[in-house]
């Protein structure tokens, strides 16, 4: 294997912290210390260790960097989120965050087991992270990592029940309502929603938010909410219900894309012109559903990638000593494509 | 924020090397050697220093640890696949490998970006990476990272072009076996081939797979293969295709999910009834697409996660100094639904 041609890590063959002390003539802890502003040194062993370091081309490598500076330069993310659907776009964001720069990132997948959640976070405080971000798959709050941790923490999508933490989360009323005003602003008037399980925050909150968003241009759903499953079966299902009872739906608001899917095959497998006869928004804008829909699906994005660049962005802060308890809340915006 | 009530790392509050070397009687420097088994010392004074480490409940924190041995239980794993349908089950599977015990991963998002691939590998070189993942979306033989690396990489998914290095796949032309064996064992005998680009390597050896596991049982395809895109859009055009030219086709083996997904669409909206006239097997066992499937597919699972936990394991024997350069297959399997 070529890369076996030398076994030795990279840095063993750099120029190390000893031979810039024997060159400055100081005992390697006082170079330490003059190189990183550290301890009581007089100027003029501070700037002969600086010296020697310039003429040797001395560059600390980062674990070494890590001992004398007290940090690490990395983050650890924990995520619940095992499938990667939302987990990807929210490290995406995190990623751009820490920069090109110095930050880099440990992702650890807790498959929605607290244990292994736990075990994850002892390796990554072992690990001397300089803080964590614990992003979710749903939009229910969760408990805490724990409490009392020795670095910051930023929880993305899913909030901590804690109000007291910092959160990142996506503005779940605020995307019915872009979804209901876009059907309002394209002529539909007798308008639906079909959404997820009652248990899951999101598909209430999606709920509450479409009748607000109705009731402030005096308009009401044509029937109660229709909850179920995160599927195209029960997207199909409720399609089918809601012609047999209401065969004059102009518009559905669908709780996510996957559900959106099956509300529009639904309709055209029953004969309704699409969008001509009704027109079909969902949320997520996950591409390899939406993009594949007949017709291609209008869709609320709910922003995960500014959801991971904010809590990048919070994290660094709070690692710096400005920390900003308290939720935050990522805007969405609509993608229109033809449903 | 409840976590920022003692900013310290998690070590600064922890039982120092120089606390064990003050009980001890000696300095912090023989007390690193001493527990680390190294240097040239009396054996009373290790002993000494173990037994001052025991009483105090000394544990190295990692990254001083990592300075000792030269070791920092890390590893990094680049991955191209910004979409992560590829890259979440390999790493799934390089985590398992990794194991509960000591070493965690670093998780770095190329984006298919040679620059952006450079930039990272830079960064987990100089955080003394014990070795590298590359975790490719495409089986195309990619490029190696640079030559010479200071520490071993296995490529999973995506092999170097080097025959050197060290590479962990998918079997390709088992697959379509599987598939066709299964459309035969399940009575099909007029069997076509719809597939992706012709340009992607997966595409063409699925095909040569096929080609070959049907010559094996005296067969031969009704057709040429049909190469097009990884669309469902294709899928569905194809299947229109395929029942003009060739109305008593009994079965197609598709070289994805999605493709699989469109053709299944395009067949039962012609009026086939399926599976009863045509049966139909995927690539991929994607969940959101095989599932939803009307109806669900039957289809070949490439076995990535086991993809990703032999990467993890080759990659721990390389950094235990046993490398096991070559090309190194993982079987795929079948996975039964009602297509």
């Amino acid at each position: 294997m070529t890369q076996q041609a030398d076994p030795r890590p990279a840095g063993a063959r750099r120029v190390g912290i000893a031979d810039v002390a024997a060159l400055a003539g100081v005992s390697p802890g006082t170079a330490s210390k003059a190189l990183n502003g550290r301890g009581n040194l007089r100027e003029e062993t501070r700037q002969r260790v600086r010296a020697a370091a310039e003429q040797l081309g001395f560059a600390p490598n980062s674990v070494a960097r890590s001992l004398l500076s007290g940090r690490t330069f990395t983050v650890g993310i924990i995520t619940t989120d095992s499938y990667g659907r939302f987990s990807i776009p929210i490290m995406r964001g995190v990623e751009d965050s820490l920069g090109v720069g110095e930050m880099i990132a440990f992702l650890c997948d807790s498959r929605d087991d607290p244990i292994r959640e736990q075990h994850h976070l002892r390796k990554l405080l072992e690990r001397q992270v300089d803080g964590l971000i614990v992003a979710g798959r749903r939009t229910d709050a969760r408990q805490p990592l724990r409490d009392k941790l020795p670095v910051p923490v930023v929880y993305a999508f899913a909030r901590s029940a804690n109000p007291d933490d910092c959160s990142v989360v996506s503005d779940e009323r605020g995307a019915a309502k872009l979804a209901v005003e876009h059907l309002v602003k394209t002529g539909r008037r007798r308008i639906a929603h079909i959404t997820g399980p009652h248990s899951h925050a999101s598909s209430r909150e999606r709920a509450i938010g479409t009748t607000e968003a109705l009731a402030e241009l005096s308009m009401e759903l044509i029937s109660e909410p229709l909850f179920g499953s995160w599927t195209e079966t029960w997207g199909r299902f409720a399609a089918a219900q809601l012609l047999r009872t209401h065969p004059d739906v102009d518009g559905v608001f669908c709780g996510s894309d996957v559900v959106a899917r099956g509300v529009a095959d639904g309709l055209r497998e029953a004969g309704v012109s699409l969008p001509t006869q009704v027109g079909i928004v969902g949320v997520d804008n996950w591409g390899v559903v939406a993009e594949a829909a007949r017709p291609p699906l209008t869709t609320v994005d709910l922003g995960l990638e500014e959801i991971g660049h904010r809590a990048g962005d919070l994290l660094l802060a709070a690692i710096d000593g400005h920390p900003a308890p308290g939720i935050h809340v990522v805007s969405s915006h609509l993608v229109v494509r033809e449903s």
